[in-house]
Order: C-alpha cells, then sequence, then structure tokens
C-alpha cells in the first residue's frame, strides 16, 4: 500500500506559457494523465475550449486518461453519459468517482460480511455504485420508514448496521443525521464518506459540498470519517490497483488546490497541473506554491496545452 | 465586561452527602443559583423528583434563581409555560435562554442598524424573540420563497442581510444552507450562533443539537459563529447585565461539562454543582475534575440538595 511522501522543497508553480517545445516536454513526462472534470473540462452544464481537442491530443500521444470526480451524486455510468453529451468519447473504465472509490472499498478491501449493510446519506450516484458491487443498503433516495418528527423513537444502534456512508445529499435533513448519529454511536460502525469537500460549485455559485453533510455527524459523534475521494490517499491506492497506475509516470490535472492538488502531492505523482477555470486562483496558487503547496505549473484553461 | 478566567489548581469533584450540615454549608455560599434545565430539573417530559422542593427550599432561603437554557427551539414564554405545567412557578424574566441572549445581544450591544435584517436558520424560539426585539428576520420556520432544487439562482450576496442566526433547525435543509453560506461570503455578515451544542438530549435519545445546524456553514465558508449560549462568556455577560448578578456570590448546577460546567468555571463563578441524571457520567465527572475541569461538587439528582 502507498503511503504519504513528504513533498522535499519545491520550485515555485510555473505557469506554462504557449511554446510547443515548453509544452511538449512537460506532457512527454507522463505515461498517465487524472483528469479533475468539473473546473477542469466544462463548468456545469457548459464544456471549456478545446477540450475535445485538448484529450484527443493526448490520446494521440497514446496518454493514458482517467476522470477522477469527486462528485459522489453521479455513478461512473452517468458520469460517462455526461462526456457523451459534450461530445468526449469517455468509457464507463475510464471514470473513477468517489461513491465507486467508496464501494469498492467496501466490497473488496474492507469486505463487509454477510447479513451486514449500510446507512446511506447521499444521492443516486451512491446508491447505484453500492448496488452495483452488490452492498446491502437502506436511506440515500428513498424515504424513511416514519414521519421526521418521530425520529426520535427510532434512534439507535442496530446491529445490522456495519457503516454509515455519507455523500453529498441535497435532500438532507435532520431525521437523516439523528439515524447516522444514533448508529455511529456504535463504534465497530464504520463511518465513511465519499469525499469531504467543503463546497459544490454549480452554476458559478458555491454551493455546500459533500462534507456539509458528514461535519453534524463528526460534530455529534467526535469521530472523523475515512474519505475516499480526493485528497484521500485510499482514493489513490484504489486507482493505482485498477489501472496498475505507475505514480512516477502519472500527473494529477485539476483546479482546486486543497482536494487535486493536495491530492496529486500527497500521493507522490510525478507531476501536478493547476488550470484557472474552477475554484482556486492564480494569486492563491502562487501563495500556495511559498508554502510548497502548489502545482508544477499552471495554465489558464486547458487548452492551452494545444500551443 | 468580564473576562475568562484563569483556572487556578482547584479540589477534585466532591459527591456531597446527605448531610444537613454540609448542604447547608454549600448552600450558604451564594446568593445566585443558576440552572440548566433539561438533565436538571426534567428529563424531556418527565420531572425529576423532589425538584419542586428543591427550587421552593432555595426561594425559602432567599436565593435569587435563574434557568439558563441553550434551548433554542423555545421562547423564554415558551419555556415559563413549560415550568407551569410541571408545576413549578417561574416568571418570563427568570428565564434565560439562547435565543433571547442572542437577539438582545444583536439588538443592544451590536445595535444592528435600521434597515437591515437577519437570516435564521432555526425555529420558533429564534423568530420569538428576534420579533421581540424588533429585529426583522427572514428563513427560519417559513418555506423558502422558491423551489429547493432551485436554489443555486438564488445564492449569493445580499446587502440587505447583517447577520446569519442559527439554532437548532429540525427543518434543516440543503437550501437552507446554501443560502447561508452566500450570505455569509460577505465577510461584514456576521455569524451568530444561539449555540454550539454537539447533541440534543430527547426521550432519553442524543439527537442533533443546534451545533449541527452550524458545523456545514464552518466547513463552508472558514468562520466560526460567536455563540450566545453556553458556555460562551457572551451569555454570561447578559446575565450579569440584566440580574446585576455577582459572580462571586453565584453557582452554576447542570448535567454537562462541556456546557453547563465550563460555562460557570470559565465565568469564574464562585460554584459549580453537577447533577448526574443528565448527560455527563460520575466517570466523567471525575476525569475532567482531574484535568482541573470538573465541578465543584455533584449530587445522584438535584432533590438530594434537601438532604
Amino acid at each position: 500500500m502507498g503511503s504519504e511522501v513528504k513533498t522535499t522543497p519545491r520550485a515555485a508553480p510555473r505557469k506554462l506559457t504557449g511554446k510547443k517545445q515548453e509544452i511538449d516536454e512537460f506532457i512527454d513526462q507522463f505515461e498517465y494523465f487524472l483528469f479533475d472534470c468539473d473546473g477542469v473540462l466544462w463548468q456545469g452544464d457548459v464544456l471549456l475550449p478545446k477540450v475535445v481537442e485538448t484529450l484527443d491530443m493526448l490520446r494521440n500521444k497514446g496518454k493514458k486518461l482517467v476522470f477522477v470526480t469527486n462528485n459522489s451524486s453521479k455513478s461512473r455510468e452517468a458520469y460517462s453519459k455526461k462526456f457523451a453529451k459534450f461530445g468526449i468519447p469517455v468509457s464507463v473504465d475510464e471514470v473513477f468517482g468517489s461513491s465507486y472509490s467508496t464501494a469498492v472499498a467496501i466490497s473488496r478491501v474492507y469486505r463487509m460480511p454477510p447479513g451486514k449493510r449500510v446507512f446511506v446519506i447521499g444521492e443516486e450516484g451512491v446508491e447505484h455504485e453500492l448496488a452495483a458491487e452488490g452492498i446491502p443498503f437502506f436511506g440515500g433516495s428513498a424515504p424513511l420508514p416514519f414521519p421526521d418528527d418521530e425520529v426520535a423513537e427510532h434512534v439507535g444502534p442496530d446491529p445490522s448496521v456495519w457503516a454509515v456512508v455519507t455523500g453529498l445529499d441535497r435532500k438532507i435533513s435532520y431525521a437523516k443525521l439523528a439515524m447516522a448519529g444514533g448508529y455511529l454511536r456504535d463504534p465497530d460502525v464504520h463511518f465513511f464518506a465519499t469525499n469531504t469537500d467543503s463546497t459544490f460549485p454549480t452554476h458559478g455559485k458555491l454551493l455546500p459540498g459533500a462534507g456539509t453533510c458528514s461535519a453534524p455527524l463528526i460534530l455529534m459523534t467526535g469521530r472523523t470519517p475515512t474519505s475516499f475521494g480526493k485528497p484521500s490517499l485510499a482514493m489513490m491506492e484504489s486507482i493505482e490497483r485498477k489501472y496498475s497506475l505507475d505514480r512516477s509516470k502519472a500527473c494529477m490535472v485539476g483546479d482546486r488546490l486543497n482536494t487535486d492538488i493536495k491530492f496529486g502531492l500527497k500521493s507522490g505523482l510525478k507531476g501536478t497541473l493547476a488550470v484557472l477555470t474552477g475554484v482556486s486562483t492564480e494569486a492563491e496558487i502562487l501563495e500556495a506554491g511559498e508554502a510548497g503547496e502548489g502545482p508544477d505549473v499552471y495554465l489558464d484553461c486547458l487548452g492551452d496545452l494545444l500551443g
């Protein structure tokens, strides 16, 4: 299993110029490109310029592409349909989402025992991936089987519950939190999060992220969830296993310092590339660079990789 | 304004025996008794034994009583009706709740300018106390004026919003959190919490407390609310002002180490008394004592003060 790699003093983040030679030298270092999606390839429902051509160029150079998203609300299948809608040919197997990462960890790493089940705070993405791995679950998008204001009568430990999984849940409710809190009082019940993003960029606004669905439970129980999204090493380990990826030949491309770039750095990937079409600004990137937490290089937008 | 009082090395928490002389000596030190309610006087809807008689005994000795509750969901008026239902004569003016404390701070300490308003995540208690202080507000128990799934279109700064107030809101929703998060991106908008209790004991269960309604916003914005409930000194300062209370003659009585007893200790009250009818256990009280964070004395239940 990979462990966290200590960062040595690093050069300041460098903005790649449009010079073909400089860009080719950068690209040629890598065999794998891991892409964050929202804020890198598109913004909400709007495809960013020259993304299709850039991905084509990388494929033509023989690079392997993996699309790594913390978005827990969509399954990999739903996500690959989003690519198709944008005219980007991406197979389900090239998509690596935090819900998938979580489901795979439960079934293949933790090996949840038979007869147990998972309580879900989350949406279709979590439900779909759990079902695909054959993991029994309840909660999620299904209404609780009692009126919300009777929740106190139902809160309590449940020996059939093996884990609570939290992802982004835009139908979050007091009753769901109360039930989850009750299960988590049993220290043997696992506390998992697809990801702990503080915000969820949507239509240019920063809406509450999946982390806001676990934060109340962290406060209630004093426990911290194991996260299977960026920047968690658990996600990198799953990616490594699935794609036989060599970290020394991989580059993480993203728009967020505290998830994407941090993920690339703490995983010890060969390279990190930030783009300015998402959450983190150039000033923040340069400031992070001073703390040794910036990307190797950055670009105004991904399309600039075309030169 | 009172400031935090450093604790000097303190004796271990002492269990008061039933000896009349020892009890009288303890009581005679104080002019004021500040009571937490749930877990001390009652448990949910069940009055604890000999509470009425104990409060009578204290009143007969000339003690002044203040009932200090973090429960933000009820107004002082609604709370005094709860006392009446239990046959305990308590005036509205003897009740000091975290919603009242918050409303008074906004109108009389911060002096919110005219033309501004407050966005509420909370219930009737917060709404009632804000209205009683003449503070314009929106949100709260009123449905948002748009469908929840259209919230992204409505999130953003609003120059009319002067503060976000969070209390316990058992109708908490993603849309309310999204709106509050949008307002709080303006650093000039105040972030207030009636209290930040992690749990809300109900029918013997630990349901999510008011703190679970601010925790998502803390994560989203990186900001910390000013709390007007126990153990915040802001609450003690309001109590001091309202009752002309002398801290060196006051005793805090409560069931929770991390709110009630901490409140008494950090406020530098003369004494602290814990009871075992609520959240904290005897073992926790003794352990806290070793860290200098325990009460001076403790009892199995409040009625034991009768000897």
